[in-house]
């Protein structure tokens, strides 16, 4: 399928970090062209032109990736599946099922609550095939991705000890705050510092509960830690598994034949460095009787974001599944 | 008590950065004069002198502070101990009161195991009258110091659901892996990485499950992580309290007192950099239901290391608490 | 003289890098005591209180250092000398004598152009006596500090070849730009990156040229670089020399009393770690023939701002010279 | 000429930076086919295997890319060429045409002057005719590179006063130093640090000069610093033109078709980042009067190392010259 046209996307937020990579990935993709790349605001000294729905139509696209705020994405997905683009949103304003979740995570009344059940959640390990049919994908969180990668298996089974809380510890490097500055981007404010923030308010959370059968918010715990590198998330979980032994043969034989999902032998865990720049969600396993802990790694920006992105418009379209991803 | 002479130290293993800080707290302390400062290899370029016993004598210290590794320690201290000097050692050999745990968990006999009753944890907020008395002081470890300061006294209130995991996710900077060059410690190695490491094998377990009062291994999991900092560690505690929101008072009535632990009002966390470069323990919590959240932070040299060893000097020779420390 | 009453000290933009360092040293200084501390903006969240001449007579301070952008120094300088207030501006409005050159170098026409001849440019190491007088100290710019240093005494010597350009390459830590949120100054902008700004148009130069006797705009280039570490200054200068071996030699002679410049032996050259959290400006030198290599390191924060500005005030108020800095 | 079999590669040194860097890149040439990979030592973790001549023959290659220290180089490099392998050779131990240079400025006696004469300087931009039928190339220095590309135009134009002496300050990340711990690349030693560092006596300075038409040592200063970042160079260049404005104009002609150096239009800089992960040695230029400051920026890695050797395999086996590479 080598070099098949397939597409023409058009970017919105093509100046924030996750827009910047989408941009680059599909720069070599095979089989799509791009068709508009915009800013979401005006005045950004990229040169990327402001978004607007004319200047959109004239580019003729076939999907959209929002790369922008919950609040725009709130506002700019109906108009654009009205005008018949199928949308990629990698923003939080689609992923959830239930509208009252949005005043509670996330601090707003939900505009567009009849499009929540319409939007598919875009986790190509689990959705593929309504993801394939999908007008609107929502793109898993970064943080989220790394943890129900590992956990949806292992909840999946009922490998895990219900009376036992989940612990999600999650550290993130910087870009996954966004690229508008703010004191809490600021070099002198990140570097020589750690700090965790959003305890248990963090807007991934509700996506990981929903995304685990059985999980409840009573069980699982979700801390998100700020820490002084570019990009990478590592997420630390620790769960009382119901059987000795069980949660590493779980992941290895569901991700056998996943090319994105790597699952390492006993006794080895990931590190970021080993999937920067990469689509691959990496997984290792130590446990300890019934004790387990869960170490994954993904670059938020690709796996966590635009290469996921990718990832599911490969579905959309019908490319290979790793099409512009190795 | 300002600039009363109180008693001659020497530093064994000054070069590394423990004995670097240890040093620079002492040049200012009002009550301590510097007697003996080694390197514990000879070879080192500082210009440090290598330790002998010989030398040593001829600086006639009071006590003897050893920044040394586990193996040093482990042949220094009984030595020391019959000279006649007292010991405040940084390293783990003396942590553990069980023989036992050091095959286990250090991968060592021990060799000295009758002095492990001798030894009393230098932790000062708990255990002052036991430090006062002392000949030999095993000063805590980093990640130890910021995980049982705030576990403490949840433990002696038995406010855990102990049905459920109490899990420590701990992120250290580099400093906390000793001055000598690794390949784990190169810089770019470390530079835009995270990771975890000795998952469910670290050192620092058992000493925090033995300060916890009926904490079991099968119950209390801690997994550590490196970060691209020089200095600092960050602890991220998860547990069930069993009741709701009794976590902070009980933190906020101990440390009322307490000029080194520094219990944050409610809705307020701790990062590194507030106690960067102090002997502070600074810990916020936040709850909801009976599931807490602990931040705890601190200064892995300092409250982790060179700092809580001056304090335990300060108690073993009648100083004020926080001489040189402030 | 420890611990005499000498003056009370107002600090303006006390919210700021350098206001925050100098509000830590003047905390434990022995002869000031602090009489106000304000925002130079009403909104920061830090609780410092927004400037206000009536809130600053409340505070009856002796003298009032400025922490603030050259804009907001210019106009309330001559507010505050009226006043009757002794100021130490650490911005650049006052430290240059021509007004003309504040157009060209900062774009704004100097509106009180007649101070400028009054101010005194605050390098106590060669303006000690003008400083002990002043009304108005200009603290010298950071790189400008760890500039001139080094070149005030070769210079004064005429032991430059006044045909070959002397170069000045500086590197600053992040801090140097200031705590508004900026794109330039967002953590993964300034992570694993290099650049070189401002070239040939730096604000500092004049103030360079200004001090150098005999130095020209047409042979004297400074070139700042931003690197991502928080604080720190290291300049980088090559010139000729008119005879071998002289440089080193003018320099250990000019600073063999001096506190606050420590000139290394042959063949070693400062780094920003040795210096750190100092008032010291460290010096080394390597030649070769009649080419002199020069390496000059400060803290940016301390003796390139607030340490420096405790020196013009020990000056100022008969104290110590070193009062506070050790 | 896309994926036409072109020659088999063999590395030795495969497991520190650079090497892993070509490893990398090799991967994906449509060309080049790997054929050994050999670490330069035994006990390497990494799985790699330990270089010897016969094991070497077993994989038949074409040519060998040596990514050793000089000292290996310069054994390992006569073996090869005998044997009849084409060699690349990334130390410096044959980019010097006189051997006595290499007692002054390596530090050793060459032990095989003869190929000194022999050896390619592989700089594509320059010398490709003789690359093209080279046995032995010497991939330039890192530092060489980036200073050589913006100079040696403008030293071929004889635009430079030569009266003025020509000052090139590096800047240069961790990876610059290779992958052996050392303590001056541990993680605390660099971070949070500056410094100079082989002062006047830097390996690339003869390199430099030897490719700069009418360069001395009189009048060329090279000064490289450690920066703590992983990956990229700096070069500031800062000399005095014979007439106003030329250098720039010299520089956009000379690389109007140079695929991997970008001349930026006036007023604009390079930064390490916009470079990074790429071949291409990006260079701006700001002028006043006859000074000129030259910024160029480069990845180490690659176009300081890895690619170059690349671009270098390209012209001796007749591919591409940005096969692989782009």
């Amino acid at each position: 399928m080598m070099n098949i046209y397939a597409g023409r996307i058009a970017i919105v937020g093509v100046t924030g970090y996750a827009g910047q990579e989408l941009d680059r990935i599909l720069a070599t993709h095979p089989n799509f062209k791009a068709a508009g790349r915009f800013a979401s605001k005006a005045d950004d000294r990229s040169g990327a032109e402001a978004f607007s729905m004319e200047r959109l139509r004239s580019f003729s696209p076939d999907a959209v990736v929002l790369a922008t705020e919950h609040e725009l994405s709130l506002h700019l997905v109906p108009e654009l599946l009205q005008e018949g683009y199928r949308v990629v949103d990698m923003s939080g304003a689609f992923r959830l099922k239930e509208p009252a979740q949005y005043q509670e995570w996330y601090g707003f009344a939900h505009t567009a609550p009849q499009l929540l059940q319409e939007a598919v959640y875009g986790l190509p390990e689990f959705l593929s095939e309504q993801i394939r049919g999908a007008k609107l994908v929502a793109n898993p969180g970064c943080y989220a991705t790394a943890a129900v990668l590992p956990l949806i298996p292992i909840y999946n089974a009922a490998a895990i000890d219900s009376a036992c809380t989940v612990v999600v510890d999650g550290m993130s490097g910087v870009s996954g705050a966004g690229r508008s500055p703010k004191r809490e981007t600021h070099f002198c404010e990140v570097n020589e510092n750690l700090s965790a923030y959003g305890v248990l308010q963090h807007r991934h959370t509700p996506e990981m509960v929903a995304q685990l059968r059985g999980a409840t918010f009573d069980r699982f715990v979700f801390t998100p830690h700020l820490i002084p590198i570019s990009r990478g998330i590592l997420n630390t979980i620790t769960l009382r598994a119901v059987e000795r032994g069980s949660v590493l043969s779980i992941l290895t034989e569901t991700y056998a034949k996943s090319p994105f999902v790597r699952v390492l032998p006993a006794g080895q865990l990931p590190n970021v460095q080993s999937i920067t720049r990469t689509n691959i969600c990496s997984i290792g396993v130590v446990a300890k009787g019934t004790t387990a802990v869960l170490v994954s790694a993904i670059d938020n920006l690709v796996k966590g974001a635009a290469g996921q992105a990718v990832q599911n418009l490969n579905l959309m379209f019908g490319c290979e599944p790793t099409a512009g991803l190795l």
